[in-house]
């Protein structure tokens, strides 16, 4: 099965096209369609079953919009970009590291210098320098100029940003994970493949935040899950989370412990084992937050795409919104609580002193660690404070610092290209969906012989009751059974169930295995209860 | 309860809070923690079942930024905007129709006046000429300069262009609806109130498409509903649905239909019937697109708040798309099929004549309604085909009309408001969320009582079994059993489950019910049953 097959089928089957056809199109959007939202929701269920429910993730919903103070901290503005040149001549627009085979993996010097010994695809004519092109797409928040917005490259910000409300409703424990669905943006300068490189995408990410002295270590019933690993020196093994963590090739027990959970999902929804690898990034290849990285990877017709990325970003994010928001990002390290001396403002004498502008003061070394000898700026003047405006105190205090966070992202987007190539089966006869229950858009297909002497009233009330069940029921009255049988073996429903005029004598309907075409006569009770999930 | 205090609850209790308040925050935009997110699936849950699943809606999730030809067609460019004004002294912004008593319900020209005899709330002097905000996000797709695009105001939008699309996948028949869930952006001058007027939220929105000559009829289970009306006289009624239909207070059949669903439904989630009422729109307060539009309104301490707009929307956005566009939006209307002369191209004669630019005539003239006389542009010169250029051709044809929608459009975000707060309830000793089992976040709190002789094993494997029977449960470890109901009754957890020494007996537990505090002795057995919905 090739891409433009899938693409083809995708289309006619409301699985997903291409957004803004009718206005031309707009590369890098898709709408997914009635088809493709039942497969993301059977997805996403099972990943909230993986993550949320099993694993205890708290789940976040942030916006999706936010401050140029955000990405300013995070590093997104300064360092979220790729390299673009323009052809002197024709003025075509290219990302750089398209344009060179192995050019995603090089440094920027490096590809600005293969750059140059090129000319134009298109025209032949020599390029402009490379230049920086910023990934986020930027807006305007409020009337008139408004403030400059960013709409968010990655879901993983809203939760780094919401860390210190988050910590609370774990009533202050570490370690924690925040789980999140929903939406990000790229602005990618030639995105393609449909719904492998898009401008919108859905993630489905989980940061789990620890303290580097108390990381999670590998649990038991993860170590003997099997997988292949692709390490940074491009060796490949084969063996289980726990032997590849004993034997160093994973340096963190948590990121084991996430590829491992990685590879449990991605094989439960339906990817088979053989088709997928996790890879570690080379040095050059990694984000700018990320320290240790391992990408998901599933073998397609179009080579290897990534679906799913194990990122080890240490405390980059905490300490990059500690440093540039004004909360309190960090954690006190339990057990190193102590008598501490510190400074505190001297509220009269500031008072007697500064009068009107003591409130301005108190408000800026508010939350500060006070040291004499400070500055503060009152209304333009630098004002210093020396011992004379502090009183010494003992405090009992621990040790301040920012967790640590390993953190799992998937792309559902991909995920469902790569289930709906890797599934697809054919056999000559027919050609159909081969997903688990678990990820194919309905349970079951009812269908009744024919639309008269009641049969399709029979076939209604089973499809009343199979949805009452709990059953995602599909009804389809149109054509002959085998023409029913053949247009759901495409999208991939799980059963089948015929109604006919023995139905109505003895209550017994035909249900047939899609995959195995199997046909059996079961009464309408214990074949719902067959169904269902 | 008041607006304060759901927000102080709301946030200590990870339900919402403001977004980016470590960067001074960004109004309008709000973050879902993780009791907030477990009730927004509930409240969407049911909301699936009642639209998608029982009302069989084919749903759609499309691209949130879309091109300027699409909100050109739409209207959105031209008529989505608000009433500024700027205070010509201290250059403050206004939302014209909130400085004027009544301002919302004005047209613009009144409006306008009433602004010229006011001055500023803030400084007191007078204020600029009242101009035009645009209240959609704009940004730019792709690299350099790029192309213009929004962040779609409604989702209803991504429907209307995949009409043609869902046509098709409904085999061409009418009528049929589709659904859609997903964020909208609106750029408010002044957003305010917490969840109520946002910049960004979720939208629950279901388009029914139909022939104007077969609008579907009320049917007989949703004539019985009683609904609170109050007409666009302000004439207000309360009766069922199927009376105010046939005494004409509601004019559509497909309308009354909606309204009935949306009351149902409302209900279902747990808003009380006697603080619900649908408030009909005057013309002034209409929409661009529409004909009659009814306000689903919930009575709170802050006044009437829309939770949801039922709006017929005619032709107006199948038709727009239609012109704006390149594709057939229309249908062909049953039993009107008749003989028919058309032009078609003489292909033969035009590749003669025109040689290599036959195929630029052949595309422009694609699709159109041919007529002898017609200009085609070939490379900027202007080529008039005439009657020697096409012959007549007898065809059966069909009337094209475009089909009208009906349009139930719900709040996610201010319906989980209006539910937190008419479901408070304090009878002096504690505070509780009363919601339905169905939208309360979770089923189950699982409490030891303490953390030893293995009552927290037992307690853990409860949870594990009830989270496999499908309970969404909580588990608590920490303080007193007091605490811990004080706790889980506060965000609405609906049963208790306490694990004491006689569990590990005879495996019973005490549950107990929120709302009633009833405490019994059941097996575990029979208290996961009880608690499953």
């Amino acid at each position: 099965m090739d891409f433009q097959k899938i693409i083809a089928v995708a289309t006619r089957r409301g699985i997903f096209q291409p957004a803004f056809d009718a206005y031309g199109g707009l590369a890098g959007f898709i709408d997914y369609g009635p088809v493709g939202v039942k497969m993301r929701r059977r997805i996403l269920e099972t990943w909230r079953k993986h993550y949320v429910i099993d694993a205890g993730c708290l789940e976040l919903d942030g916006a999706l919009i936010g401050p140029e103070a955000l990405f300013q901290a995070s590093g997104h503005l300064g360092e979220f970009d790729d390299a673009l040149v323009d052809c002197n001549d024709c003025n075509k627009q290219f990302r750089a590291d398209h344009l060179i085979e192995g050019g995603e993996e090089m440094s920027r010097k490096d590809l600005g210098m293969a750059i140059s010994k090129i000319t134009c695809p298109s025209c032949g004519s020599s390029f402009s320098e490379m230049t920086s092109f910023n990934l986020m797409f930027s807006t305007n928040v409020g009337a008139g100029k408004g403030l400059p917005g960013y709409l968010r490259p990655e879901t993983a910000q809203s939760i780094f940003l919401a860390f210190p409300w988050l910590l609370r409703q774990n009533r202050g424990k570490l370690p924690f994970a925040a789980a999140q669905v929903g939406r990000s943006f790229r602005n990618e300068i030639s995105p393609r493949q449909g719904p492998l490189r898009m401008r919108e995408f859905t993630q489905m990410e989980v940061e789990h935040f620890f303290l580097p002295s108390n990381e999670p270590t590998l649990p038991d019933d993860l170590r003997n899950i099997t997988i292949t690993l692709l390490d940074a020196s491009e060796k490949e093994t084969t063996s289980t989370i726990g032997e590849a963590f004993d034997g160093g090739i994973i340096s963190s027990s948590l990121v084991a412990c996430h590829l491992a959970r990685a590879q449990r999902f991605l094989t439960t929804i339906g990817v088979s084992n053989e088709k997928l690898r996790f890879r570690q990034h080379g040095s050059n290849e990694m984000a700018h937050y990320s320290s240790d990285c391992w990408d998901g990877e599933i073998n397609t017709s179009l080579g290897w795409v990534e679906v799913v990325g194990v990122a080890h970003r240490g405390d980059y994010d905490l300490s990059a919104h500690g440093k540039g928001s004004s909360r309190e990002f960090r954690v006190a390290v339990p057990g190193t609580e102590k008598e501490t001396e510190i400074w505190v403002p001297d509220i009269g004498k500031i008072g007697r002193e500064f009068k009107g502008d003591a409130k301005i003061i108190l408000e800026a070394i508010k939350d500060t660690e006070l040291k004499p000898g400070v500055t503060v700026d009152v209304n333009g003047t630098k004002v210093e404070l020396n011992s004379d405006y502090m009183v010494q105190k003992t405090e009992r205090r621990s040790e301040m610092v920012y967790a640590n966070v390993v953190e799992p992202s998937f792309g559902l987007d991909r995920i469902l290209y790569c289930l709906l190539e890797s599934s697809w089966k054919g056999d000559g006869e027919r050609e159909w969906i081969s997903l688990p229950q678990e990820t194919s858009p309905y349970d079951l297909l009812v269908a009744p012989l024919m639309t008269k002497d009641g049969l399709d009233d029979k076939a209604h009330e089973i499809m009343k009751s199979a949805i009452d069940n709990g059953v995602d029921a599909y009804y389809d009255e149109a054509g002959s059974i085998g023409r029913r049988y053949a247009r759901a073996d495409e999208i991939g429903i799980f059963f089948s169930m015929t109604v006919d005029h023995q139905t109505l004598e003895d209550g017994t309907v035909t249900l047939r295995e899609r995959d195995s075409k199997d046909q059996s006569r079961l009464s309408i009770k214990d074949a719902l209860s067959k169904v269902r999930r």
